[in-house]
């Protein structure tokens, strides 16, 4: 073990199990955990050994990831995981530990992520029970195709189309669909597995009924390829779309359609259908069911956002375990060199990142808690009203785009913290990154997700403003910001009451402050809007337009108030239930307290512009920034150990867990198959030809 | 040619072709660039091509980028350039032009760009007459030796060794240097081409010389390779350091040298030397000399600073096309879709890095200029003050630092901008991207070098202060500082005169504000050091530590300022020699102020927090900003078409010039090997073997 990593430890002031357990769930969690971590590490085939990723051509890589995803399967079946749950490991939640102890991208696990919940949302129970099966013995292995080339979020402008055909017009008994992509910009294109691995897929299409009237977007389940020898089927034309920045173990893929016919049935029919003479007809959903539809979908952002706070803590841990191996520069005594964790600037890269990472980890949880509590009412034919259910959008929303963004770029800020070596590839930190970057695209584009987030704040706004409705937030998370937009909408001043440095850093004032500067950067986007029309005559959509970049402040500030308030109250939360102690507790709160101190610096003029803060008072925030810098200093590699990520997982030789990283660089550099012929791949014939003068001469006559 | 892209075009209000010539130099200059591209581009071997380089394993990248390279040898070779500067191709302005033509790294440049200019400046005349004829016909091929495994940039740490041995200890004739890497943390790291293409590397290393008295470190020519066939000679170990980030198709290497004997006047002997008896002696070196090395070293980051600001505004190339073309949501009507690139948050996202790479143009072009101006001073034996010296060292770290900082930062969200497709490489952006990763860190990392500005730039506040030598100042960069200084540590308010919206965005008006704000964060950082001493009682080098975080707002803030002075002072000079008229004036101008008030919207606490922008003035910022994007908006397309890159140096399917971006993302995917064969090439054996259930199968009981 490395002398300084030891020291850091021995000097942690709280116990890092309790705060393992908490990231977990509980103490048994941990446990489980680490057992099915080693279950992965020590198989016995050696597939899931990760060394030699850097090293391979990327169809290498991909081959590899396959065998990963079969083996993982194996795994699964021998050990009885997803007996629980009938079969279908997707809910499992020893596959989901499992699967993310592989460390690495699996493209077979969008079958399980995306299309299988895809069936259970959207088809009916026959068909469930037709496909589910195939599903879950891997006969069918599917994907979901949505995006086109030329269309990404905008699934209203999607042109594939689904056209009926009778059974007289050659549909076949019961009637058919025939699935075309009509354009060049038309292809599917992104959907993973698409290119190589799936069979079947979920495609999205524009339904054209027995009458040829256009019915919108509707899913559709294709076959592409033979179940039994993986050739395409006629009509059929699909592969992968290229090289990416990162996640290139996955084929993401395009596929076009020329008539390809599919039954009537194979149409998911769950919420709407086709009957055998093409009529369409929607069914009425209950209410409930569609809420029920639509808390899936933000799930799968809550999912998101507890994933930014574990790719943000992966790159933290790597960073801050380095920097205190790392030293740079001299000592007061001008002999031993500094640990480069004391400069305050590298501190002021790294903890608050590392702060950010606790925050979104409680707030990711206190999300999925908010949804299953949804979706448990909703089960029990408990009322809930829409405001609650849009109120947990708008949540989630701003924290998909919030969290992604902090995780992708916090990332990059650890890497280039680690100076040169964090260029190398076995810093483990390039792929970490270059991976990661797809969050802030997908499930929603982090620059897309404000407008969603706004669109629902403004009502409250607007209930507030007239007095009106105001009982239906009553439950929700916004609700909460109801006193500061009474204030500011009455025109009456609040201030924040701090009357020196310390009392600026109480987490009640803090939270007060970023509660104060959502609910009027909410007052200003619906000021500039009314304006806007009011007085300068602009079209309403013209008005959204112009206020974007202010809608997306204030869903960044509606984040941060939520950041801080879900992170009081979960450290409260756990701390009550004896999973941590009192030494846990108040080091978990001066990680908010930095977190929010950071973000007040950072963003000072929003605080200042109204005067909510003052310039006295925002003279105290940069000190206490280094202040709290410095009570973090001390327990840094501990809190980085807490999420107990093995060197397995971490797959980083600056990020180790006992600090030897210059053996494992140098390790590392030694395998690069430049270096297994010397002199190297290049020499012949070209550098030889160069020094050998035969790529010609200086000709000038000078000299 | 896409339809809107020539919409836009027609649109435009200035002559493209003016903006050019600025970029260039001058018209000529233009002339002469397309030229030298259109030899790279239509050279008959087809070395050249890029289609195929994402495809590619890094060892073939590597050796296509050693083949490049001699094949631009030969032909400049053949075209004569180098020979205006006697076979120094280094010195050739054609040969800058013509390596950048080829828009992909060549593992060989560094022998131009470090190891030959290094033979010049710290070898004597008889070494220079020996090495750089060899260096021109490629006999030797250098690298630049310097990091090691364990220490970057604090250069005074590293532990390689060279010793002196006499003629009587086994010296040979004159004696020599024995070269060694006594730890595994001394083993040189990092340096390209050292890995694998090198002959000869410049080490640097501590001497010791024959009184075994240790003498700091100082450069030894060391041989790697034999010159004829190129196999390692005795006592080195050298090869790559593995796979990166990015700038693949370099071989960084590492080396390791036992007790390797090269001879003494392989020391680069030009500063100080060592005599065949072992005695060290330091040459008297002329202040000019030294003053004229240290402006060589500053020459590199100011190329550092025009390379940040091309590689923002080829990737501003990229996303505004793309966005222009790319359509999403619905217009007004609800039918047509709009252009992406008509979002107030798409412009807010690139529009201000557009402005940047405009105005980081014009500072590095000035910063290129003052250093050319200092070096001809000295060389024509003018004064020369110590404090001119030191203000273009402050000028270029601050520079440098942050204009690499929002390049890198910049093209990311370029690419991020694109949204999904700007995630493939065929977009371009990711190779983009990785490969300008490097710049934040070498040559000073981004984030060390804010300490040396303001270690400068305090120099100039105490000055002030005591009212004592101001007038060695008189012609630096800084000087412009003294106003807004004088007035704060005189305690004196300064504040901002605007008196409207419009006011507010006159130039004049916002560089006194950053002129301001930069003074101020000066004088902060002076006070809280010197608190910190008295009042705290703490050390010096404590009280710099806990200042860091300041001083690299502050350098940043100076950065800010030089950027928005040297722009509008750029603007002016061009449109006074005729180069551009009032149309590229204006549109110039148009964005300097987009870039003053975006920063400003951006760290607005900072004008906030003493007063000097009022709350009532604040609240112009925000919509100045929307009303300049508005005002960038029609010319966008235009200013991205000035710099005149070409498809064959944008590399991306994205950022055609002709917008005809779809059909070559999909030539682009159809390229990859993972579709040479089909089924894919993972189908056998594994995905096979899954399919056919031999993998084990579901064992639940129920069901």
């Amino acid at each position: 073990m490395n002398p300084e990593l030891k020291r850091e430890r021995n000097n942690a002031t709280f116990d890092v199990e309790r705060i393992t357990n908490v990231l977990d769930g509980d103490k048994d969690k941990t446990e489980r955990r680490r057992f099915l971590e080693s279950v992965i590490e020590r198989d016995p085939t050696g597939i899931f050994n990760n060394d030699d990723n850097h090293y391979l051509h990327r169809t290498d890589r991909h081959k590899r990831g396959i065998a990963k995803g079969v083996r993982l399967i194996e795994i699964c079946r021998k050990l009885g995981i997803g007996d629980e749950c009938e079969g279908r490991i997707t809910e499992s939640k020893d596959f989901q530990v499992i699967s993310e102890a592989v460390a690495d991208d699996i493209p077979l696990a969008l079958h399980w992520i995306m299309f299988q919940p895809n069936i259970v949302s959207l088809c009916d129970e026959e068909q469930q029970s037709r496909w589910l099966p195939l599903c879950r013995d891997w006969k069918m292995i599917g994907c979901y195709a949505q995006t086109e080339l030329g269309h990404g979020s905008n699934i209203r402008a999607l042109e594939t189309t689904a056209t009926f055909v009778s059974e007289l017009n050659g549909g076949g008994d019961g009637g058919s669909f025939v699935i075309n992509s009509p354009t060049l910009t038309s292809g599917k294109f992104w959907p993973g597995t698409l290119g190589r691995t799936a069979n079947h897929a979920m495609v999205i299409a524009q339904l054209i009924d027995g009458d040829g009237i256009h019915r919108g977007i509707h899913n559709f389940l294709v076959q592409l390829r033979s179940m039994e020898d993986h050739t395409l089927l006629p009509g059929v034309k699909t592969g992968d779309i290229g090289p990416k920045i990162g996640y290139n173990t996955m084929d993401n893929g395009f596929a076009y359609f020329k008539n390809v016919m599919i039954p009537r049935r194979n149409m998911a029919m769950r919420f709407a259908s086709v009957d055998k003479n093409g009529r369409y007809s929607k069914k009425v959903m209950s209410d409930a069911a569609s809420k029920v539809a639509y808390i899936t979908m933000m799930q799968v952002r809550s999912i998101i956002v507890v994933g930014a706070s574990k790719a943000l803590a992966m790159a933290c841990a790597v960073t801050i375990r380095y920097s205190a191996v790392r030293k740079q520069g001299f000592d007061e005594d001008g002999k031993s060199e500094m640990q480069v964790l004391d400069y305050t600037q590298q501190q002021h890269r790294i903890f608050p990142l590392l702060a950010a990472s606790y925050c979104i980890f409680f707030t990711g949880r206190q999300l999925a808690k908010d949804l299953k509590a949804l979706e448990e009412k909703l089960i029990a034919a408990k009322p809930v009203t829409k405001e609650e259910v849009s109120d947990v959008h708008a949540a989630s929303s701003a924290l998909k785009s919030f969290s992604t963004m902090i995780a992708a770029d916090g990332i990059e800020e650890c890497r280039k913290a680690c100076g040169g070596h964090g260029f190398l590839s076995s810093s483990g930190l390039p792929e970490l990154f270059t991976t990661y970057l797809q969050s802030p695209t997908v499930e929603g584009d982090n620059h897309m997700l404000p407008q969603q987030v706004i669109r629902v704040l403004l009502k409250l706004v607007h209930a507030v403003q007239h007095d009106d409705g105001m009982e239906k937030y009553k439950s929700s998370n916004s609700f909460a910001l109801v006193p500061s937009l009474k204030m500011i909408l009455r025109g009456k001043a609040e201030q924040c009451s701090a009357i020196n440095a310390n009392d600026l850093c109480d987490l009640s004032t803090l939270l007060a402050a970023f509660r104060h500067r959502c609910a009027r950067l909410l007052v200003v986007v619906a000021k500039q809007i009314n304006d806007d029309i009011t007085t300068n005559n602009v079209s309403p959509k013209v008005a959204w337009n112009n206020a974007l970049v202010t809608m997306a402040k204030s869903s960044k500030a509606f984040s941060l108030f939520l950041l801080i308030r879900n992170s009081i109250e979960g450290i409260r939360d756990e701390q009550r239930k004896g999973i941590i102690g009192r030494p846990e507790a108040q080091v978990l709160s001066d990680l908010t307290k930095l977190f929010a101190l950071y973000w007040m610096e950072k963003d000072l003029g929003d605080f200042l512009e109204d005067g909510y803060i003052r310039p006295n008072q925002a003279k105290w925030v940069a000190p206490s920034v280094l202040k709290y810098l410095a009570v973090i200093r001390k327990n840094a590699v501990a809190l980085v150990d807490a999420p107990d990520f093995s060197d397995f997982r971490l797959k980083s030789a600056l990020g180790r867990y006992d600090g030897n990283v210059y053996p494992h660089i140098m390790k590392a550099a030694e395998k690069d198959p430049l270096n297994a012929v010397d002199p190297g791949p290049a020499y012949e014939p070209e550098l030889k030809r160069l020094i050998a003068g035969g790529a010609g001469i200086y000709t000038a006559s000078r000299l």
